[in-house]
């Protein structure tokens, strides 16, 4: 691994010390260095494997269910790349009727993940889309009360297992969004877009202290800048600049990317690159404004578009990692079976094998960015030096292993029990 | 007069009694009543207009010289249809020399405006564009102080002749902006847009606690909004909205005019349209994103450009005037000799004759919206019933006029002395 400059604050190195149970230092030592986990967040949609999580059988039709394997196999690709799933808390298919939460059915999901070694985040907290329907039978004070109550549960519930929430999504847009009626746009027209994120915030830090919590938008435009401007002048505590790129339109390149990094950098805080899609197949028209408007009976990929998704997926990842605001990128969705639009987003095709672009990642985040099993000679005094990309690490000797984290520079001492 | 019922915000209706000097009412007496001004503000820029309210010799090419007749019968035509001028404080144009300030010039101006019945607004304190260069060799710190002094000096030294300022000009872009380097940029970006706003409006009402001051902005995408609640959210005092609308690439129609002042109107502010374009020739193509990117050698007036011009004035006048938060609309520029992109935006043809949209919006404000000198007579008490555009009246009864203001419903007395 010979990581570029533009990567150094990726990067690691620290002196790790090998030492015996009674504290004497283990010298000239054979030991072999692994690398078990990115600290950069590696995410993707873990919606399609709730079946899995839960043992229902698969349904003709949903994800995987008709790929060589099924779930299983797309759990396996998926564990290889990924460290970061976000779950499905939509609020009008997480409770269609009220009082009546779909909880367990996510905390047993949670878990499979957490067992797996996944952070999990949930999304969203508040959103005018797909959002409960029974909103519409309250008045606006009763949405309101709905709402903050709905945010207290859920992420008291689950807090622990998910400690992540885009807890706003799409506030530029929520209060004049006019594709249907729906409780939060009334409730976001009336109250105000800061009041309403600062409603959602202030409900997840209430029952969750410790969890953070996203501002999240498609909206990338100076609007997002003043709504974050003004929601950080309100002292509303944001936690995470959360920017979606779903580019159906086309990848943005490089110089785009980061114009837009540079803008929403500024405000200091880390950014998430929540939701990212890029297409294996023809691109949506760029004269398409809503991406919903555009739908096909079938949308396929293709050998030219794999090919170049793969080389844009390295490039976009590329782009990302290199900018030290960015803490963690979720690819939205495993496999074009079922995906958002119909479209061919997936890093693996709807048979189940992997695209190019899959293996481009797994290369990328295994390897290239990687510090595959290294063997090592402790020193006199006991000491390595591992220089890796930041992240969980496992030391082994003999059939002992044990895990140290790379946090920086610094000293690290592992006793052997 | 038949006003529509779609205007019934703009129509007033008063009983007025006439009264002898000494109390008693004058019963069957033939009066006349005319209106002399409309309370909807009718706005031009008045830059043209300067060397002739300061006896300056019109310097050839300067708007105006070479029409028949020169400034005056441009004057002529200004002061028979608007009622309120909008002056350039144009930083960079206003005291290109640091501490050497046009103060005297504009002074005289806007009491030549003044004297003539006409409400000035001065434009604008804070932009980025044409600000002061040498702002360039300061620290943004001094910026800053700048920025603020100049802000007290102008409002202080023009207070009472003007009192209605565009406090605050394209916040949105101000801090991203990247044409050209600029220190008002330096500063909103340091500052940040919300301080950047709140320190305008403080300096401004510092200055002059009774002005108007606008927020005013070309960008009307819900970035404007956002920007907009932000700064509400943080407790900064913004008397009006000022929305832009150079509509150099079309005319925007009903439709959607009604669609911006639904999403502006709805944050309780008064709204003016501060710089109203409407062309009589070729549009812009609708690709150009920065108006300033397209200028031509010619961009000559045609016959059916406007025709189409004098017909979209109508429509846009009335559609504002029939919205209840629209305060007042100013059109920019009355002649095309020396308009902004060389574009036929004017009402008048560079050689001095007026168009077919000037001859159409003096026929609206001073036709179909205005009450012309109207025979009455007093009933058995005095009274006479006076029904019309909200504004500055006048009573005539013989050699004597005296003048009234009709601000709604409600009762006026008038007593000849």
């Amino acid at each position: 691994m010979s990581p570029a400059h533009a990567m150094r604050h990726r990067i690691g190195e620290a002196t790790v010390t090998v030492l015996r149970a009674d504290g004497r230092p283990l010298a000239g030592l054979e030991v072999t260095v692994a690398q078990r986990r990115h600290a950069f967040g590696i995410g993707n949609i873990g919606f399609d494997l709730i079946p899995l999580a839960n043992g229902e059988p698969s349904a003709p039709g949903s994800a995987g269910a008709s790929a060589v394997g099924g779930l299983e196999h797309l759990a396996d690709l998926w564990l290889d790349v990924f460290n970061t799933a976000t779950l499905p808390f939509y609020w009008g298919r997480f409770e269609p009727q009220r009082g009546r939460p779909d909880t367990e059915r996510l905390r047993r999901t949670a878990q499979w993940f957490v067992e797996r070694g996944v952070a999990v985040k949930g999304h969203p907290l508040v959103w005018h889309t797909v959002t409960a329907p029974w909103l519409l039978d309250l008045s606006t004070d009763e949405i309101e009360q709905a709402q903050r109550d709905r945010i207290r549960r859920d992420v008291s519930e689950f807090a622990g297992l998910i400690d992540t929430w885009d807890a706003m999504n799409e506030a530029v847009i929520m209060p004049i969004f006019d594709k249907e009626d729906n409780g939060i746009t009334r409730l976001c027209r009336r109250n105000g877009r800061i009041p309403t994120v600062r409603l959602a915030f202030e409900e997840a830090h209430g029952a969750n202290p410790g969890a953070t919590l996203l501002l999240n938008d498609f909206d990338l435009s100076s609007a997002y800048e003043c709504l974050i401007e003004g929601v950080l002048e309100a002292g509303v505590q944001i936690d995470v600049i959360g920017l979606q790129s779903h580019m159906h339109q086309g990848y943005w390149g490089e110089e785009k990317t980061l114009a837009i990094l540079d803008r929403f950098a500024r405000y200091g805080l880390p950014i998430h690159f929540t939701e990212t899609t890029l297409l294996s197949g023809h691109l949506m028209p760029p004269e398409i404004k809503d991406l919903n408007d555009y739908q096909l009976p079938a949308w396929p990929s293709t050998p030219d578009g794999e090919a170049r998704q793969a080389d844009e997926v390295v490039r976009h990842y590329t782009t990302l990692a290199a900018h030290p605001a960015v803490q963690a990128v979720t690819y939205w969705g495993l496999t074009d079976d079922g995906a958002w639009l119909g479209a061919p987003g997936g890093l693996v095709r709807a048979d189940g094998t992997p695209k190019p672009a899959y293996d481009a990642l797994r290369a990328l985040v295994k390897d290239a960015w990687w510090l595959a099993p290294t063997r090592m000679t402790t020193d006199d005094v006991g000491r390595v030096t591992v220089r890796g990309w930041l992240g969980d690490y496992e030391l082994a000797v003999g059939g002992t292993t044990q895990g140290f984290a790379l946090t920086g520079a610094g000293e690290v001492e592992i006793r052997l029990e």
